[in-house]
């Protein structure tokens, strides 16, 4: 079982140097966040992280959670750990101080949320969907369940579920049944729900579920949907918590990964609501949150990479095997290429991935915070363009990052004690909640490219440009990074032209080509950041900065995406280009 | 949890076609395997595969085994089944007539023990070492010991082993320590060895383990190991089975999968052993057997990828969800374009990795049975080079294509009930043993490649290009899958060059390009096996063949190859020719 260490010098890195926390320090409401504060924010994370969540990761992971006497039982362990790190206010870090949150940029809190999930991503969840959960009340709920429930939310005192699954309706949530009808100042909810992450425990004293319903008489589709508050407990006026309000959890999953989180089928019968937002518009309340959440969930791919990354490294350094030329005696594995080219992959694809991640949710802090309106429209696009990227490239490459991890260990990795195996259970959920690869792509095809005939898009790209002219300055330095940057900026470019050429010849050519065209964004994006990355370490040498290795390593990894990563967009290019016609060829009976 | 359905027909397309059964049938000893007989062996072997093994698979998988008393304690199932198909004569289906095989081709016995894998891997394995120390006994024993043991192993009366590993002896076999010394007329073994499949069980009433070790006095390093037979319990020279031979099983693994075959740690003190082949000669001894071993694990990939293929395709027929212009309603999730994408890919690929795991396997047949010597040492050859990309290649293919079946389940893929999480979990060992990928590409690249100065690969490749050649008589029906595997020769082949120039300027480029280069070899060795497929579908159709959906469909799978996998050749190539320079550019600390 290995160790955790928050990767603080690069989250700074990436937070001070890519997405550039200076002019978010400038916004009104963030002028605290200098620097120097970010650093102590996070090297106080990093200590509670390292030292009081990561321990428990493995426990989660060997005990699991049961339901015992209509309870969801979890870990002790993760009881204690939540009421330490909630108590230190860390819940609600990037949310509005008026509710009262820390009022950091969200792009800091990202990076503290790396670390959590990083330490343990089951225990991690409960906070995640809490704080979505408060978010969409802030946005939408009325100032009454607002007073109710904000402030213990944002604080953790109550966590937040997120009802929208049903055994029937997955991605097409246009098929759910739960019901809801009025009553006195409120709303009955009665009704299934599947999937739903930390839906009980008994870590506080009340939990908060929002659940997609239909109310009696409401239009069929996605356009009859209303959220609801409903609490697990009554609430009294006072705030004090009350009653059974009729919410069951039926049972818990047994789950491939993240054990430590329970997974509930929960059941909703005549449950007193509080409507969240207009009713029947219950689907776009849970769209506001849906960019924060998708967002979080990309991140975890990051963070679990990372924490697999750092195992296996730690098994490289220490097991010894084989012999090698100018060394006595046995070496480390991490003396021979092929382990140093899997620690060199991950490293570079973290990096990358993390750069990216925090520059979108820069973006979230501007197209918040931003004085002027119509820059905040353009921050606000080139998030909600990114989002479906950093969830569903950051998630996929986490699958198999996570197993090269497991594959230095050798034989060990598949030995459950070693831990490698759990990094890989766990991640492989990332791709499949707050909404699959495809749904990602679906997104980012036809409401983030399509719909606005490609500007974000171009905006997009004519930024990658612009980086690799700037590239120029350096000259033969990073001429190589330059010129593999530009090329697969050339595949992205040609493949969106492509897209926009074809889209409309063949109704089956969006879903056909969405993944690959997901894919082959993030790693330009990717490789993109990396560049941006290798120039500020450029100058930083230059300009005699004291640690040089955190910067000529930068630019080691920049080279090694470049050469090794950017070559796929090629074969991405390839793969949209090909269209539906194969794809769609088969009748079903030829499978 | 899913059926299994033997896929017969492309098996048998596979056989005929593309490893060209007609020519193994015309070798002395095959001339009884006529295709009628080949079909009747496999339809047979594919009834008890579905309807006998296959539904042991979740059943092993759920209880796992366990260490009691000393004993390993295996599902009940696995037993019953065990005696079933070894009473039936299926386990040395291609063990020679002389010791009690059934004399088949090699390549036939392959199409049976894929079934066997894809109905259960963990209870195949059993079968499979015992089949591989067979093989060692038969090559290298002396004639009495092959009296003793060998027609019970090869009846599957007796089970075998391989016991290499040790905790500081992986992939580096020189550091073993397990001892031996003379006594008698046999040697005492005694030492720890550690990832013992099938180490111990009570399915039969002993097993012989293939045990390396070191004598007394011999030499460091692997020139110093000798291969011994030792018996689980003494065996009388009437072949009766005596008293406990003092080999202990110490504790099983908790592993990520194959939990039905038990791993285990094994003790001997000495034990009584036979000398299988010259002393000090033992690692020679293992080394016959690699071919067919590695073969099989290569093929596991192949086998635990359709089997995740069945279960998703049989999710995506039956689950509905969403809409579809021209559909009524809800529409099973098979008629979107993207699960429509991930089936064709997993289709795809596993005919692609099936045809070339066939093609390797025939290689060992003509190897062993071509009357010509010339011709013999030519197939060697090729069967060298292609063994370790077969093991690579396919293996490594297999954990993303489990994982995309995973996928096509959306969150039912992640709970364990459903079955798709096992395929995954099971897979992820075949990467691992007889040989990480690391291994194999580094036989590949040192062993394979770079000592007879890539004479084997330039014929392999110049068989490629005569493919490209002969494609051309089919004129514009076979153009798209012509022209896009002509280029991913042409970028194997320069990779190719780029390694012969570069080799030996830095001692660290094999090592560093060597996985890249395997996996090179792979996409375009699939994609070549699909070309070939493609050319015989379209005979078979311009013959006026009846089955004509089945042979349509390999046009389909094989341009789906073309256009969306072979792309990634040029991937591959850049990988290979950017070198070792920024894999090993950072120093330890760095990381």
């Amino acid at each position: 079982m290995s160790d955790y260490h928050a990767p603080v010098k690069d989250m700074l890195f990436a937070i001070t140097r890519l997405a550039d926390l200076g002019r978010i320090n400038q916004l009104q409401g963030f002028e605290d966040a200098t620097p120097d504060l970010v650093e102590a924010v996070l090297e106080e994370a990093a200590q509670l992280a390292n030292e009081v969540v990561a321990p428990i990761n493995a426990i989660g992971d060997r005990e699991g959670t049961r339901v015992e006497d209509g309870k969801v039982i979890v870990p002790e362990e993760f009881k204690t750990v939540y009421r330490q790190i909630t108590g230190d206010g860390w819940a609600g870090i990037s949310q509005s101080a008026d509710v009262g949150g820390q009022g950091l940029p969200y792009v800091v809190g990202l990076a503290v949320e790396e670390m959590w999930q990083a330490a343990s991503l089951a225990w991690s969840l409960c906070a995640l969907l809490t704080q979505g959960a408060a978010r969409a009340i802030e946005e939408h709920g009325s100032e009454e369940i607002k007073a109710l429930l904000l402030e213990k939310m944002v604080a953790g005192e109550w966590t937040g579920t997120m009802n929208l699954t049903e055994s029937q309706a997955g991605s097409d949530l246009a098929a759910i049944r739960t019901s809801a009808a009025p009553d006195g100042n409120g709303y009955r909810v009665t009704g299934q729900k599947i999937f739903i992450t930390w839906g009980d425990h008994e870590m506080t004293n009340n939990v908060i579920h929002l659940v997609l319903a239909r109310l009696t008489g409401a239009p069929p589709g996605v356009r009859g949907l209303t959220l609801f508050a409903v609490p697990k407990r009554l609430i009294h006026a006072d705030g004090s918590v009350g009653e059974s309000n009729n919410v069951c959890v039926v049972s818990a999953e047994h789950k491939l990964g993240i054990h430590g989180s329970p997974t509930c089928v929960m059941s909703f019968e005549n449950s007193f609501g509080y409507p969240v937002g207009e009713l029947n518009k219950g689907l776009a309340c849970m769209f506001t949150m849906m960019n924060h959440a998708r967002l979080s969930v990309g991140l975890e791919g990051v963070a679990i990479s990372e924490r697999a990354y750092q195992q296996a490294l730690a098994y490289a350094r220490e097991r010894v095997q084989g012999q090698k030329k100018g060394h006595e005696g046995g070496v480390a594995i991490i003396e021979h290429p092929d382990v140093r080219r899997m620690l060199m992959h991950m490293k570079a694809y973290i990096e990358a991935m993390r750069g990216l991640a925090y520059v979108t949710g820069t973006h979230l802090d501007r197209a918040n915070h931003e004085p002027d309106e119509s820059v905040r429209a353009r921050e606000l696009a080139r998030l909600e363009l990114l989002v479906p990227v950093v969830k569903g490239w950051c998630t996929e490459m986490s699958q198999s990052l996570t197993s090269l991890a497991l594959q230095v260990h050798g034989g060990m990795g598949y030995v459950e004690e070693t831990g490698a195996a759990q990094h890989l259970r766990d991640a492989r959920i990332t791709t499949i909640y707050e909404g699959t690869t495809g749904i990602q792509a679906a997104d980012l095809i036809g409401r983030k490219i399509l719909r606005d005939q490609g500007q974000a898009l171009k905006l997009l790209i004519g930024d990658m440009q612009a980086t690799v002219a700037d590239l120029e300055r350096h000259g033969e330095r990073l001429a190589p990074i330059r010129s593999l940057l530009q090329t697969a900026v050339g595949e992205l470019a040609a493949a969106a032209l492509w897209l926009g050429d074809n889209f409309a010849g063949n109704p089956d050519t969006p879903g056909a080509v969405s993944v690959n065209f997901l894919m082959l964004m993030g790693t330009v994006a990717g490789g993109w950041q990396m560049a941006r990355a290798a120039s500020v370490a450029v100058e930083q040498l230059d300009a005699g900065v004291e640690d040089k290795s955190f910067f000529e390593a930068k630019i080691v990894s920049a080279t090694y995406f470049a050469e090794q990563i950017l070559p796929l967009a090629g074969a991405y290019r390839a793969r949209v280009e090909a269209g539906a016609g194969t794809i769609m060829a088969l009748s079903d009976d030829q499978f």
